[in-house]
């Protein structure tokens, strides 16, 4: 099994670092090792053959802050994706929901030449899900992205796979923990702007926080439910979006007054497709403090099923694609 | 898909039911139906080639309260298997854990004449876990058992394939919506004797509670994660009980003095396997009130992943049925 990583900022790198460690234990469940013969960053690309060295990869990102010492020197990804025999392309670009980015061409490009592909990258799912899964249809190809909503909190492959035969009425969640770390921490009376600064302060929030603050990053995760789990054709701008930097002081004391919270809630359904703050009880699942994500998943007949986990950071995004990996190993054997 | 069912009480016939109302849908997974072509119970037994009237046979039990009108005479599960051919079973007869029952032979039977197995049935599992995968492997059949630990509630499933490649270093967990109801009433102020009558008032416990107070069912759901997660080769003799029938008013109210709550625990690890009553903080995952399932999965790299769900209920057990017969199903296309 050859694998190509694309991108190579936090999540490239523990995806890398995550294979290496665990080559050990996937023998496990392969016969074949897995080998990773390339990997990109926007300045740099490494290519080898009979895989490359992790330690020298992960070590030339520290030091020089790029993985190669191949510059790309205009090169597309395509360019660097030609040059080199794999079997799964794992793409870690950042998220980009203007028009995909580079992230989209890759997973275009690697689709349509009958590659299997993984993301996290919410951009290309948010925008273009149904073109890509008729491509990877098309092509024969084994299409994955747990990783994509929830970071390590399993929810997309479970409701198609875990949850198979049930019919799922609805998914309700939190999905964006930088806001619920937000909301938590005005929850004990904070103001938003301190909370946002504290949360930038711990590395939950981005220097620019706008994706997670204004809900777009919870409305991409909608977005992909929508269209993996309940089989809709819809794209981001589809999503009724509120985010979370107009709530005010006063709101929270007036709900905790009645013994609720505020929450960041994305839902979604047949017909519905929405981010949105909103009043949940106080102890309720949904009512849950700091940077988890969760979601309760209402069925017909297995009634509702709650699933909490890590939303995100390095180990536990690359555990998610490292899901997928065994999936498409286990399915290839 | 030719489907045999053992045990008709209430979740043999959620299944027959579930089975049934899902055809239409199931036609999205499978090109060919599923067609029920046998049930037996303990008194009767009915077949038919080419699939049963599912209407017919739910009626005949509602009505004569056997499911068909073939009396069994003294034959075995065996010889009444020998009659019809099919490629799953069923296996819901009740729990028996002193030797496994009619289930237990069941399983062997169908397992060793290379049919596929899905059971609930606790007994077989936590007696013979080892010998029955043996026996699968041996004859190349598929053996799944996600309703065996909390009902509607994925873990099984989700630890061996939504996390794969996950360590899972522990899991801890109300496995007994019984037992938690009780305690649930308790925290109240209630007497555990007025709690359990109350339990078996709503239909949640047996009129002999003994499995579920003694912990005996949630040690059975220990054993079984043990063997099926973490690769053990234990019986449920090897599990340390306690049950949830001595603890006092006095204990409650001094755990809740400190922000606690008294919870009946099943904890598995490598080298732990034990069901007993423990203090648990207010707020945390596991402090859960009421009938729900709830456990937490402790993973190397993805961090702690909570799951919860109705751990009980005839379509709740018979949807974590219906997942497992869809997952041979695609195995099988």
């Amino acid at each position: 099994m050859k694998v190509f990583i694309s991108g190579f900022g936090t999540v490239g790198q523990g995806v890398m670092e995550l294979i290496t460690m665990k080559s050990i234990e996937m023998s496990d469940y392969v016969d074949e090792p897995v080998q990773i013969v390339g990997v990109m960053d926007s300045k740099s690309y490494i290519l080898k053959e009979d895989g490359l060295c992790a330690l020298c990869v992960l070590g030339r990102k520290k030091t020089k802050g790029r993985c190669g010492e191949d510059l790309r020197e205009g090169k597309e990804g395509k360019d660097i994706l030609d040059m080199v025999d794999f079997d799964v392309l794992i793409e870690c670009t950042p998220t980009n929901i203007d028009d995909g980015g580079e992230g989209l061409k890759n997973i275009e490009y690697a689709l349509s030449k009958g590659k299997d592909v993984i993301t996290v990258n919410k951009g290309p799912l948010a925008l273009k899900f149904k073109e890509l899964m008729d491509i990877a249809d098309k092509n024969g190809c084994i299409f994955r992205y747990e990783g994509s909503v929830g970071g390590a909190m399993p929810i997309i492959n479970l409701c198609k796979e875990g949850l198979a035969g049930q019919k799922i009425r609805s998914i309700l969640g939190i999905f964006n923990g930088t806001c619920n770390f937000i909301l938590s921490r005005m929850d004990s009376g904070m103001p938003f702007e301190q909370a946002l600064k504290e949360a930038q302060q711990l590395g939950y929030a981005e220097a620019d926080p706008t994706y997670d603050i204004k809900g777009i990053d919870s409305a991409c995760k909608v977005t992909i439910l929508a269209n993996s789990v309940f089989g809709r054709n819809v794209t981001i701008k589809d999503v009724s979006i509120n985010g979370v930097d107009t709530i005010t002081q006063d709101a929270i004391a007036l709900a905790k007054d009645q013994g609720m919270v505020i929450r960041l809630i994305g839902e979604v359904s047949e017909d519905k497709l929405e981010v949105s703050p909103r009043l949940i009880p106080e102890g309720h699942p949904l009512s849950i403090k700091g940077t988890l994500n969760t979601a309760v998943v209402q069925t017909d007949f297995a009634g509702p099923i709650t699933v909490s986990g890590r939303g995100a950071g390095r180990n536990e995004t690359a555990s998610a694609i490292f899901s997928d990996l065994i999936y498409i190993m286990r399915k290839k054997q």
